[in-house]
């Protein structure tokens, strides 16, 4: 039997980190590849206690259907935490809760995109959002990363000559895969820049929570008096990626379209997921829990960055982080990154390569993600040593 | 702003069902419109003793992030039992674990149909299913239903007449709304036409373990020795619809582009919820918790069909039914259907009017489908009678 598959598929392939992580499930490979949170900060007694709790007094609740929108009480307490913490939320604006971020994005791309129109992201970028991207047949050009965030004089060139821009999709804060946050100065630019051109901005926001040194900055979605900017979090990185919790807060209009879909995809999230982060959010201390969950990311963050000093640097070369999963590093010039990759792998070490986070995978890169999250230290380091072994010395 | 949404999108309504479950929830309401299991039924006792266990034996594993296709036990467990209880899976056939079976809706959709291609479905049918193929742009052209399944000659007509059918969607158990059940004849029939045709059947299976009187059938995939049939199941009708857990079983060439349009949409689905599906499956007496559950079913269709009988016939007629959530009742000819519905509503009883759930909702109807699940036998009985009272005695 031939199968015909629509248009919009065709061409789609398995994510690489996804199929990665797949190869990375072999107990003797070290797998710096994958975008997991570090388990060490799941609060594990915790979710047990109140997952006890919840199926003892509620388990009607926790087991029959609910409303496509999201269990009530999270959505206050989200849409309460959100206000209150970092200025987001406007009369005009809604909330959904989702199953994992990654809905977000696709939900907002089959409810804004038609099949050629474009959407503007950074280059490079977190390539779950730009598969779900090309699986609406999207158009997708990339604005070149700088130290401060995307280059905004690109931005305006591409919002010149591009035809039927949807959305601007961008990570603010420890951007996946560079881990380049945006100054607060360009957010305001880019704000400006959004409101000229009736620009709607996908602000996607997973690592906001994870930042362990410097000071936190605005988000996009605070700035928004106008309802230009659809904003998405999760519950994955800052209590766990397994129970598929994430949400967004988007002007209502935009919100119950996304809700249609929803209801077309999943009818709603898993309710003990939600009932669990709720109870998280509004009956313990999740203000300390953060402060546990960022001296653990801290403290692995130094044990990377010292291995990196150690065996990478100076030839391949890693920008400093201050939050995120991730490392970026990028090769000296005249060194094959694919070859270096493929070479890592044959060493068991699995990093991933800088070309699968770009808009055209078939363009060069010199640089690789490593994430420091995941493994143990002591995998950590020897990852990182193995790493430094490829490239020939000086 | 005024936002510019997708063409897909744009003509979406909220489904009338989710919106009448938020009228519902009006404590002093009689809902007899939901499509949810019946709440005495799930097995709460071993979901929390379960869920204990996991938490404390593999909080990692159920808390950290997962491959697409599925908890690799589950799939497992679930291709087994499908082989062993209903002979569905062969060599070519992969599966994968998805949001609940209407994920598996999305998925397929996704992936075969272009905007404008057409799908076949029962008329009326799943009114959640109907929405998933609206909002990828797909034509809908319904197949009238007799007492014993769709009409197949009407099938056949449709298939001369139709361009790009991409595949036919039936309900075979106790379909939803009609509790209709397709004969093993034209199941035979129906799968030999769509071998002559080349036509792909999506088969969704929610209800077909909830038959409480008569034989099993043969699912249509039992007897796919081409390739052709798609198989939708669910763990929310034997389980709990709260935890939102369906598969899929269809040509492993399907399923791989449905893994990839779901990486793009929620990664994967929930752990915990896997975990807890895979446990009762394998590690209870998962066949002594059917036997209860039908139990449960049959004593309350009971109390529903000596209502219908006390208080509706046979002014308004209904289906018997064997199996599954739902009766179907239709009005005497002349009655207004949409009146009586409003009427009800008034009355504080829900009911879902059967033009809901045809493939263009402006064709009239004079049916309306009862769930007698969901109620206390108490409001359901109530309920009934209330409804009895809206017709004038003749």
């Amino acid at each position: 039997m031939d199968y015909l598959f629509s248009n919009r598929v065709k061409g789609l392939k398995p994510s690489a980190i996804r199929e990665m992580f797949k190869f990375a499930s072999d107990p003797s490979a070290i797998s710096l590849s994958a975008g997991n949170p570090a388990p060490d900060a799941f609060p594990i007694q915790e979710i047990a206690k109140i997952s006890e709790r919840l199926l003892r007094e509620k388990p009607i609740e926790v087991l029959q259907y609910g409303v496509t929108e999201g269990y009530a009480p999270l959505r206050r307490a989200v849409s309460n935490y959100l206000q209150e913490k970092h200025g987001i939320g406007r009369s005009f604006d809604g909330i959904l809760i989702t199953s994992g971020a990654q809905q977000v994005m696709d939900l907002a791309t089959k409810s804004l995109v038609n099949e050629g129109d474009t959407i503007l992201c950074e280059a490079p970028s977190f390539v779950g959002s730009l598969n779900t991207f090309r699986s609406y047949g999207a158009k997708l050009r990339g604005i070149p990363m700088e130290p401060d965030g995307m280059n905004l004089t690109a931005l305006e060139r591409a919002l010149e000559e591009e035809k039927n821009v949807r959305f601007l999709y961008t990570i603010p804060n420890f951007q996946n895969p560079t881990g380049i946050t945006m100054s607060l100065q360009k957010r305001r630019r880019l704000y400006k820049i959004a409101k000229t051109y009736h620009l709607l901005i996908l602000e996607d926001n997973p690592y906001g929570a994870l930042r362990f040194a410097g000071e936190d900055i605005p988000p996009i979605k605070s700035m928004d008096t106008d309802g230009l900017v659809i904003y998405a979090g999760t519950f994955s990185k800052v209590i766990a990626p397994g129970i598929r919790v994430g949400y967004c807060v988007a002007p209502q209009e935009i919100i119950q379209k996304m809700v249609v879909c929803k209801q077309g995809e999943d009818v709603h999230t898993n309710l003990w997921a939600q009932m669990v982060c709720y109870e998280l959010l509004e009956h313990c201390d999740f203000g300390a829990h953060l402060q546990r969950l960022k001296s653990v990311y801290r403290r692995k963050a130094k044990v990377a960055s010292d291995a990196l000093d150690r065996y990478l640097a100076p030839r391949i070369s890693y920008l400093p982080i201050q939050g995120g999963l991730f490392f970026w590093c990028t090769l000296p010039n005249g060194a094959d990154m694919l070859s270096f990759c493929q070479e890592a792998v044959k060493r068991k070490v699995c990093v991933v390569s800088g070309n699968t986070f770009l808009t055209d995978e078939t363009q060069p890169s010199s640089s690789f993600r490593i994430n420091y999250t995941t493994p143990t230290d002591e995998n950590l380091i020897k990852g990182i040593q193995i790493l430094g072994g490829i490239l020939p010395e000086k």
